[in-house]
């Protein structure tokens, strides 16, 4: 693995792995890997602002997450455009309102419009703002993640050493596949790992790409890559959080183009659960698709990807909802589409209850051949609660659906929107923590914000 | 269960069902449904027009079926309307030439310009024409399938000795819930054991209305209806080919109607997919949506129930594609959409190669940290067949898609629906087949047709 960042390899070389002989090359022996990933916890908690919203980590659940990091925005009323800061915050409310939405991955659309240097400053001041779920810094150099970490402390009221009690976020580190981790996330994992928050790491292996064109070959190197990442964290802190994450795709060989939610994407998320089960390690999986518009292949690719995550046994799924082009594009109608889908796959692997009473055998006599159950005692009982009850889909008939407009689940998913960003309210902050980030955002400003990376 | 034919009950009374004391109630002992019910087969082959496309039923394979039995049609360029003759010629085009297709259910589309009484006449002949893939002629009556079987001898050149050594189509009874079999189908299910040919037993149990509310309850009562069927057919004809069916789904209690693809339908269809396999019998389950059109809702209900048949491990799966609104209609577009969404389960259940070639360190080392795949030889040996090839899926990037007008998914699966059509060929028929085939339904027609159900 080639390590691009000094600090990094002094330390990983320090405790262990072996250098050279190319410049920023580092070997990790077999053993060496064995020892310090089983150092990683198997389980803990992601803090969120609001405790009732705090993600158990390798606990069983599957925690879905928001579109993170796409560069455009693309909505009904709009169309498709460069995101700003209107649009980041108009995500991070629905994400709020949607329960479903566990946590937030990076920022859900790119604020364009804000400057590079101090952008994550604002973004980071926004999500402890207008949400009280769990989030992620962006892991680009140590003075982000170290402003970030400032600034949970401010909004949750922390010392240092409250912070380090336990993960109050966690990051992503992007392998530059094949087999290079550079040197902003690097150092900024160290700063993570430090402070003992959560550290992702997430090879974007595509199969025919930066990957062998195989998927025993392009997960042989994600295992490679996710590994390494795994055990430098373990050097840097011993027993720091960390989650085993899974990118790998295929891409269209006759362009190029990454796909997503292929059978080899389901597959790939499938087979990643049981590597990281294997290790011992919480796991992350992802949504997505490559459509353009969030039409019938967004729908099914996207299940595609969910399923694999689900059945897979992801601990965290991030774009989970809202996603677009492989990521180019966040929709927020998608996203209100992908939050019913969501529901729909927790209520499908909920319980399901078997004793005298749900088998309702008392019922079957009473009705008896021919009857119905509509006024059955067992029914009325029951029926405001039994079923899953859906957000979106509409199951009146053909004649009441004309009747009403004859309005498809994308323009519902429009209106179910706004109405979501209308009834949007805040979390509750102490003012006085507010005035402590607002005055650590402006210093920070004043300084010009993160000038390393 | 009330067994509304006279002939049915005789024939259940003498082989140890109870009578009474209602005038059309038989009970049926515990015993007595393990003692037939274990007679029925795990395992046989559905044959095909083509042995090629001969289904092996009980070997672990999920076989994918067209819709079936819509009354309306609903396509882009027409727009929702009766089902005609035309529409069901063109149904059984598009299954047949969609490889991912394998069999049909009842009539695609119901043609309702045909007189009932000689429909079957036209439509049986019609399959076994237009197609050479496994079909289901309607079990309502003695009459209709002694004539599918008579036509299934001439198309096939069999003699009734050779009829009889194996299923040449299958059928499927619906029990009228709760806890009812009608007389057309009893009649007609007797005919079909006799002459061991396959059947399907499903009940039409939805929650809350023809079923207890509740999904333990539901499955308890399909499980009684399928198996006194079951029981049923081994008593007729003991080792008669038959089928574990399941359609167990819920209804919106606001409004009575159905709804499919459901978390609960999902439950259901996995866990009925464990009853069959408790009893040792193949097992039936379904695709379905409650979509007025072939929208996000279509799309994400569709894939809930297809995961869960998959999940379920069905061996056959009515109305895997095409269907819309609950049955009521059957979508062209959507047949496309959906062969997509079947090729792509299959092909995520294919089995992932793992050994040194396919692990590919080799290529990895060859192309090392930092650079890429896709000149490498593992790659460029492989490059044309590593992955699955969609069939509708655009994986252009949002410039390229634009610049070519834009055209999301229905538009698409529209111009391959036509292409399908352009492209139709029907399978080889000898002449002295088909005019055999034509002498029995005109001599059937001059005899008026079915008048017994």
């Amino acid at each position: 693995m080639d390590f691009l960042s000094p600090r990094a390899r002094a330390m990983a070389i320090s405790a262990g792995a072996t250098a050279g002989p190319e410049p920023e090359r580092l070997r990790f022996d077999r053993g060496l890997v064995t020892e310090m990933v089983a150092k990683a916890p198997a389980r803990f908690v992601l803090r969120a602002g609001d405790p009732l919203k705090n993600l158990p980590i390798g606990e069983g659940f599957t925690h879905w997450g928001c579109v993170s990091s796409a560069p455009q925005v693309n909505d009904l009323s709009g169309g498709r455009r460069p995101g700003s800061q209107e649009d980041f915050r108009r995500f991070v409310k629905l994400g709020h309102g949607l329960n479903v939405i566990g946590f937030f991955g990076g920022y859900p659309v790119e604020p364009q419009d804000l400057p590079p240097a101090t952008r994550h400053l604002d973004c980071i001041s926004d999500f402890l703002t207008l949400t009280d779920k769990v989030f992620h810094p962006y892991c680009l150099g140590a003075t982000r993640i170290r402003d970030a970490l400032d600034l949970i402390r401010l909004a949750r009221g922390l010392t240092e050493d409250e912070l380090r009690e336990g993960p109050q976020c966690y990051t992503v580190v992007n392998s530059s596949s094949p087999l290079r981790y550079d040197a902003p996330m690097l150092d900024g994992l160290i700063e993570m790992a430090l402070a003992n928050q959560c550290v992702c790491f997430t090879p974007f292996t595509l199969a025919g790409a930066m990957a062998p064109i195989t998927l025993a070959g392009a997960l042989a190197q994600q295992n490679a890559e996710t590994l390494a990442g795994i055990a430098f964290a373990q050097m840097v802190r011993p027993g720091a959080p960390v989650i085993y994450g899974a990118y790998t795709s295929n891409v269209d060989m006759r362009t190029g183009a990454p796909a997503m939610g292929t059978p080899e994407y389901f597959k790939a998320a499938v087979i990643s659960g049981q590597l990281a089960r294997f290790y011992g390690v919480p796991y992350r999986s992802s949504g997505g698709n490559a459509a353009n518009a969030p039409d019938a292949q967004a729908v099914y690719e996207t299940t595609f990807a969910l399923w694999g995550a689900k059945l897979g046994q992801a601990d965290i799924v991030m774009h989970s909802a809202g996603w677009l082009e492989g990521g180019l594009s966040a929709s927020p109608e998608k996203l209100v589409i992908d939050a019913e889908i969501l529901q729909g796959i927790d209520a499908a692997f909920a319980p399901v209850a078997v004793d005298d009473e749900s088998l309702g055998l008392d019922a079957i006599r009473e009705v008896g051949p021919g009857g119905h159950f509509f006024g059955a005692a067992h029914t009325m009982a029951r029926y405001t609660s039994e079923f899953y009850s859906p957000l979106l889909s509409d199951w009146s008939n053909f004649g009441a659906w004309t009747a009403a407009g004859s309005r498809e689940t994308l323009a519902r998913a429009h209106d179910l929107m706004k109405a979501l960003l209308d009834a949007y309210e805040p979390p509750a902050l102490e003012p006085a923590r507010a005035e402590a980030m607002a005055a650590h955002v402006a210093r920070r400003k004043a300084e010009g914000g993160a000038l390393d990376a």
